[in-house]
């Protein structure tokens, strides 16, 4: 770290100033993130696409409506069961884009490698990202990358951004939960965050933990295809199915309330969550989408869920409330109720 | 770095056997930089708009011109003369668009943080991105925050990946110079690759050595205005002027030959770089652009530089020839020819 003595003038706001040093969970996707986004990013860039706080901006460009998103790939260990950074930063930028409705089109991709990097690993990461876009029907169009000296990096960073189109009449937003709308899931929870744990800490099941990462347009498609009229998607990558939750019952300052026991989860991951002491709706997916929709389609677009490979278990997971507004409530197994907060930092770091 | 054992199947082709890791030439914009992208990324990503090797990718999405370009930014120090790594990696994307005739006009952000950054010093180049971005007419419209543990990263690292619209009938492309063509430039040749070195080395005539960071797309407007028929247009950044004029030779497959007494370079880089023992035509620009134009509009598009702010040192610095094709030579001032070469690797590390 050096030359933080040069620049001058920025003052933090509160709460940031409560951190005077940038910690873990200003990467975490909980609490720690919103407010560095809310408080510092935000205001300074000001404009209404990023104040709108998707994970995408949604933009007109010529009569064409455009979704554009970025995503950094960190993810310690490189190659993992189920995929790698390569795959991983393929799915994560498609599903960014598909959480919008739009139809994902290009990719780019930005390397930061660390002097010393086998060059067979890089070779090995970007033929993952070539076949994981080649599945997907996308492109890798446009890329850069820069060499950082030994010590000042680990290994490979990748940078995906990418571009959509959003059909016309979709309009998806993180503001648009209602009272009476029906939550839905596509899938057990944790799986992916479990995955990269068991390699990390050589977990003796650790063969049965395997990433869900996967590229979700085509199962957004299907549901696209029952009604145009899905409130809200996200995908529940860092910080699980409690931060999504929590983000959208903010924006749209609504409560919710969760079945615990309705929300999917594998027995291999549950135990791996028990041995960990980590409560699988927190633990990051990268396979999984949290849908809110009308009551009156929920049925049908569980049915089409159902239907895709990569929704056979989706499950209507819980409902939206007036009460308790920007808060999760979750009722358990034997009816008691407990708050599902947002995470304040980092359960798992470089989960992706 | 860590678990390079656990991917399997990828062969690294020659000419990339020779280097089974990394080096920072690799990052050097260099020929390293160009067996990476030509033997690797292109084969293993192959599609069109990737294996045309311009600074950006041209798309048609439903009818428009899109451009869309990525740059991850790793410079230190992260503040310097004339800039930061804030404004750096606005002009930075805003380049790479422009150069494609691109209007810019979205960018993302995606940062990497070290944990232990100062929060002001993140405040600080957010807020230099947010000026940077305002002062060209573009938005910053989406982003993402990643931390890696302190020693796995440096500071700060940010990525913008950037769109644009492409008038309908502007063709600029890395492979259209023709012999007969004119080489222009739009002012002085290693400003900013200096500017970084004096803060590194504390050199004592550091006061005027300042980076020339800045958004060059309204300079290629007004060169548009005259013409819309430019061959060519690249800006100079890492591997300096050389690079370009190489890689330009080598993708139109023509001889350039280069007027060393015409480029501009200012008394104190000039000073500067004898005493680094390096050469000019090699050190990174970040506000200089080269334009190769048939000679019938040198004259006029020369004048419309010159009455822009950002081109009043714009000089014509050459031509393109039929003979040795794929090579650039300069005219010396005594009136020798010497061959000048694409640089191999790293000549200044981490420069942008």
């Amino acid at each position: 770290m050096s030359d933080q003595a040069q620049f001058s003038g920025f003052v933090c706001p509160l709460p940031l100033r409560d951190y005077p040093r940038i910690v873990l969970g200003h990467g975490s996707g909980g609490r720690l993130s919103a407010e560095l986004i809310r408080h510092l990013f935000v205001p300074l860039l000001a404009n209404d696409a990023l104040s709108a706080l998707n994970d995408q901006a949604l933009l007109e460009v010529e009569g064409v409506r455009l979704a554009f998103t970025t995503d950094s790939f960190v993810v310690q260990p490189l190659f993992f069961p189920g995929g790698s950074i390569g795959s991983l930063a393929v799915h994560g930028t498609i599903n960014d884009l598909a959480v919008s409705g739009a139809r994902p089109l290009f990719l780019s991709a930005g390397f930061i490698l660390e002097e010393g990097l086998a060059m067979d690993a890089l070779g090995q990461v970007v033929t993952d990202m070539a076949r994981a876009a080649q599945a997907a029907g996308v492109q890798v169009v446009t890329g850069d990358t820069k060499v950082v000296e030994q010590g000042k990096g680990d290994g490979l960073f990748v940078n995906t951004a990418g571009i959509g189109v959003v059909p016309a009449d979709v309009h998806i937003a993180a503001d648009r939960a209602r009272p009476g709308d029906v939550i839905l899931l596509n899938g057990t929870v944790g799986d992916h965050g479990m995955a990269i744990m068991s390699v990390r800490e050589g977990l003796a099941f650790e063969t049965e933990l395997v990433s869900d990462s996967a590229p979700l347009h085509t199962l957004v498609a299907a549901m696209l295809e029952v009604t145009r009229d899905i409130h809200c998607l996200r995908d529940a990558t860092r910080g699980g199915l409690a931060a999504v939750l929590n983000e959208l019952a903010e924006q749209s300052n609504v409560g919710m309330v969760l079945e615990e026991a309705a929300v999917p989860v594998k027995p291999s991951v549950q135990a791996a969550c028990e041995m960990l002491g980590l409560d699988p709706l927190y633990v990051a997916n990268e396979g999984k989408l949290v849908a809110i929709v009308p009551r009156e389609h929920a049925d049908a677009v569980l049915a089409a869920m159902r239907a895709h490979p990569l929704g056979r278990e989706a499950a209507i997971v819980g409902e939206v409330v007036e009460e308790h507004a920007g808060m999760v409530v979750a009722r358990t197994t034997i009816g008691a109720q407990r708050v599902v907060d947002m995470p304040l930092g980092e359960i798992l770091p470089r989960i992706c």
